[in-house]
């Protein structure tokens, strides 16, 4: 298992720099005020590192949902039963949550993907990639075996293969998984030193007491399991779970395969955040979607270089932003596809001077 | 005149606070942390307060693009030569430029309006309904007649009556007009009181040389023409633009006619300002788009209490900000009438507990 992550992280090579050099030619030469169109430029360049060309369309996309249960529920810092991981997964795929319900108005797919329901159900549209019936309680032994940790994060990447083979155009990185938040900020902190104050949030909405309770859960977790922090495996298996390394991998395989991959929010941002640990080449496959109200997300976007584009307040998890990220990554190659050069557009461009101060244009 | 906006102000009812409570109430039901889908959800309300309905459709979206020349440019403050109204406007209705590529991607119609251009041009395919062939320089004289200033303002409602009759679901309100970063500073200053510094930006890209008499010449201006803050009318007839006040009509009329109707940067932000001024509520038909890089939309979408939902540096102006708003007005019916409620989902809600301190679910 070692060796085949070994073998993932030397197949990620990084951006192509010359086609983001190719593509920052051709968007000076378009007829607007350069770096006018913002952060959609440099997502467009971004494109072009990724796909090595400066035209690209978005068409097909998915979000992969990693559906896990975490032991550190029974510590009671959920804001929900443990249940709700599998009937959520279920409503998934029938559409009926709140990201499933706007991808499909936008015609993406969505992919639910258990890698670690505990709970029973009926439901073959739901893949069945799970490695352990959840993971165990990390106050009192660590979530998993390393073993396991490498066979969630070999399961993602293999699912970025398969988008890719199924000609997606960008994949979304989501989870269902109650208690994800209190691993999360967990990892969080061992990758980066933070205190779990700094990152610990009320997740789905929990009580002042199980508030209390989720931060010391994190502090004295981190404490007995003594993660460390310079490897991401064994922090994701010590204080994390089978969603979250899962999607750390199937970051990992988006930037294997080439594909634009789509940040949801905070969990979503530390698998990514590990993802980048391991390979920080893999970072130039990473969009950023909406800023997570959740207080640990500045924190772990920040860490990852980038800032998010919608400012929504939204914490739902799931993947809700992927879907609206992927149409301002559609609107990012319409203006390069669609624009017309200054030549074309008959203006002289000698007028147009560049905005200096904050750089807008900042790939 | 004055009797047609008369008219057309009485006729704005506001939102349908009944409606609104519905919805709020069939949000609740939904599936899903109280207020966990942040201002969607809040959008969803405010939708139903347009229309009355709880489930709402956005489909067929429209941009108009009111275009004018503006006499200050005489000043040197532009960006670019005042031909260039001219030139892309007709790039508009060709799906070259910036805003004009990314609606045409995403199937929504561009409406091109000559509501006061200077140049001549030969473009069947914008709508004649100039006014005038571009504003007097503010600095030497009233930019236009109280008279003119109405037409406009009437003009830009009569279009949003017909996009209504056309069966368009939201319109986004854009503009073309050189000089008009000056213009929408020098009506900021006067309805609000603050200093030309805090709001006169680079509009398009400027020297510093032209930022100084940039700043100047609205000072100048205001000092000279002396406009009457408590009269959007009279502002803009003295040193606004025909584009700024047909803009202000159309979300006048957009409130007349229930239609929602998407603010795109600092120069859409003023117009709707003017709106809300002449009639508090028009307000309730407003929706924001992106936070523009340019200085002052933070102060003009402040004074609307509306906050930006995408922050992407953009700074192109035309209504670019438009079909990304209104892929967030489809997401937000998408969730609405996509997700179950708690009943279906088969989801206990007892353990849900609603986030305190900041609010996230603010209408």
């Amino acid at each position: 298992m070692e060796k085949e992550l070994q073998s993932l992280l030397r197949g990620i090579e990084g951006a192509d720099r010359a086609a983001m050099d190719a593509a920052r030619r051709y968007q000076a030469q378009l007829a607007k005020p350069p770096g006018s169109l913002g952060k959609l430029e440099s997502a467009a360049v971004r494109l072009s590192g990724i796909t090595g060309k400066v035209h690209n369309e978005i068409e097909k996309c998915r979000v992969i949902v990693l559906c896990a249960d975490n032991g550190i529920v029974e510590e009671g810092i959920g804001s929900a039963p443990r249940g709700v991981t599998a009937a959520q997964a279920v409503n998934m795929t029938r559409g009926w949550t709140g990201m499933s319900s706007i991808a499909r108005a936008f015609s993406d797919d969505v992919q639910v993907v258990d890698v670690g329901i505990a709970d029973a159900y009926d439901c073959p549209e739901i893949l069945n990639c799970r490695i352990a019936p959840g993971t165990k309680n990390f106050l009192l032994e660590p979530a998993m075996t390393r073993e396991e940790t490498l066979r969630a994060v070999l399961t993602g990447a293999e699912l970025a293969r398969q988008a890719m083979e199924d000609g997606i155009s960008a994949v979304g990185v989501g989870e269902m998984g109650i208690g994800n938040t209190t691993t999360s900020a967990a990892v969080l902190c061992a990758l980066t030193g933070l205190a779990p104050e700094r990152v610990t949030g009320r997740g789905g909405g929990i009580t002042d007491e199980a508030f209390i309770r989720k931060k010391e859960v994190v502090r004295a977790g981190l404490e007995r399991r003594m993660p460390d922090g310079g490897d991401p495996i064994d922090v994701l298996s010590k204080v994390g779970g089978l969603d979250l390394a899962a999607m750390c991998g199937v970051f990992l395989g988006a930037a294997r395969y080439r594909l634009p991959a789509v940040i949801d929010g905070f969990i979503s941002a530390v698998a990514a955040l590990c993802a980048a640990r391991l390979c920080p080449a893999a970072a130039d496959c990473l969009f950023p979607s909406h800023a997570s109200y959740e207080i640990g997300y500045a924190a772990a976007i920040g860490e990852l270089g980038l800032e998010p584009w919608l400012l929504l307040d939204m914490r739902l998890g799931e993947g809700s932003g992927c879907p609206l990220a992927f149409r301002l990554l559609q609107a990012a190659c319409a203006f390069t596809n669609g624009m017309a050069t200054f030549e074309k557009a008959a203006i002289d461009d000698d007028y147009l001077q560049p905005i200096r101060g904050k750089d807008c244009f900042s790939v």
